[in-house]
């Protein structure tokens, strides 16, 4: 049996994991991200830890088929990362920083279509071989998998659905600069967004007036049959689904797998985003699968492992 | 040298080439589409045409790599056709069948995908690996290749860019049954519908008054300043700036080539359409180069050989 270390780094903390070929996680820890020095220490911490847990597992060089390593910024196929503004790195080539720090071979991602990597190998799209990850978190993140490997994009923008342009009445502004981006309605913020629009619009009764809304309130009321959530619902389900129907067109996955918190409310927000999808996608796309995320927080170091093993 | 036979099947005639494996195509010839019986003959025409031609060239079954071939239809990585219309044909193995016929290694993808990839190869697209084709002509169709290989998708339905969905306030419908696809705006029979629908708008003077417009006379006025042929270009590039912005936030290409009947106006449909799309696409995006397709109707036909080479 041989062995691949995967690494999920974010702005805060490195998750890091030690997979055996067959994607089972033997055991999983975290270190501090220092981002002093313009994230000068980050790499070497990364390799110093890596070498620690092979020496305490007895691992030789013959043993470890590699690194994989997701990292947030645009990274192309060839591990370049184009600028990370949360990390304080410029441009450079992050696998081979890596691998001459390690001695191993290493793999680089960008972290959410590394995420996506993952949940095809063991989440939510285990079984699939291309699928479209859509993350609903704070922003829409993306990954998109063709044949089981990473669509990075020229200079690492691939799966960068968050921006894709859904409406030229949009009057405020996303954190990208434009307005009318996907994330402005499908993150987490997006859902107070479209909350706090509604609710401004009359004084219908609803369960979440009075208070401060958030994105699991608006979930619970629609489950509750709060109709101005319901039209909340709706709203997010129109974009999204005309979103991952036009998604669909272009690259015709499998299955869309959908996570980050918003997914936390569960199958309900695919219930309202399908009948928008199949309303709005080509025929031929209609039937795409939809299924929830399933590694949460894990499938960052899944996917990076995963990349060993092409 | 090793060769290769190109096949581009339509719904009128068969064109054919037999190339080298530099790309080269040493000869090209079309035979008849014979659509009776539901296309039966098709594919035995085909491959009594491909042997009659290795045997004029004193060909041996080793200085044959194999046949590729594009057809009109849905049509996944392993060569399924799900269903053709066009030609009287259901659901089946193209690839297993043509190469029992012919006894050579088949491979099989849709047409428009397959010009795509010819266009990459020898066409506007040469020396870039991942490209988007879009092919601006009685409809609007499109090919997606990542790293030199056509994006065929689940179902055969990787590239159907003419029907992502760009307006909902459309009040006609498209060719798909749906209202608002791309292909309503961006294609040759879009380009006159929205010059239509701008003529009857107001008497505004025009030389376009008074004719039966087509395409062509559009982009003819655009090149000689007709004020009402600058705004139907404006409407124009901005459906398509758009529809393409969000095509490259799903996978970054390196660049788009432009084809199709409506291409032949030259450069100026890039110059309508580019500043559109970097105002709308994401900003890791905007530097995405545009081109035009060089290869015209052969396009096809280097594609199919192309699929051999891989």
């Amino acid at each position: 049996m041989k062995y691949i270390f995967g690494v999920d780094l974010g702005g805060t903390t490195v998750k890091m994991g030690l997979f055996n070929e067959s994607g089972e996680v033997l055991e999983k820890w975290e270190i501090k991200t220092v981002k002093d020095n313009n994230g000068a220490k980050i790499l070497p911490d990364i390799a110093e830890s890596i070498k620690a847990k092979a020496a305490e597992k007895n691992l030789s060089n013959e043993d470890v088929i590699g690194v994989g390593i997701g990292a947030p910024g645009p990274i192309d196929s060839d591990g370049n990362i184009y600028g990370a503004p949360n990390l304080g790195w410029g441009t450079f080539n992050v696998s081979d920083n890596l691998s001459k720090l390690t001695g191993y071979k290493v793999k680089t991602g960008n972290d959410a279509n590394v995420a996506a990597l993952g949940e095809m190998w063991m989440g939510g799209g285990k079984g699939y071989k291309s699928i479209v990850m859509v993350t609903l978190g704070t922003g829409v993140g993306g990954g998109v998998i063709i044949d089981g490997k990473i669509v990075a994009g020229a200079k690492g923008a691939g799966g960068e659905i968050g921006h894709i342009f859904m409406d030229e009445n949009e009057t405020e502004t996303c954190g990208c600069g434009k307005k009318g981006c996907l994330e402005q309605y499908g993150s987490a913020t997006g859902v107070v967004r479209l909350a706090n629009r509604r609710l401004a619009k009359d004084d219908k009764a609803s369960v979440l007036r009075g208070k401060s809304v958030d994105c699991k309130a608006v979930w619970d009321a629609v489950k509750e049959g709060d109709e101005v959530a319901i039209e909340i619902a709706n709203e997010f389900g129109k974009i999204l689904g005309r979103g991952l129907g036009i998604i669909a067109c272009v690259v015709n996955p499998e299955a869309f797998v959908i996570g980050g918190g918003v997914s936390k409310a569960g199958n309900i927000i695919i219930d309202y985003i399908i009948d928008n999808f199949k309303e709005t996608t080509f025929r031929g796309c209609k039937e795409t699968d939809f299924k929830l995320a399933t590694l949460g927080n894990d499938a960052g170091i899944y996917g990076a492992a995963k990349m060993l093993l092409d």
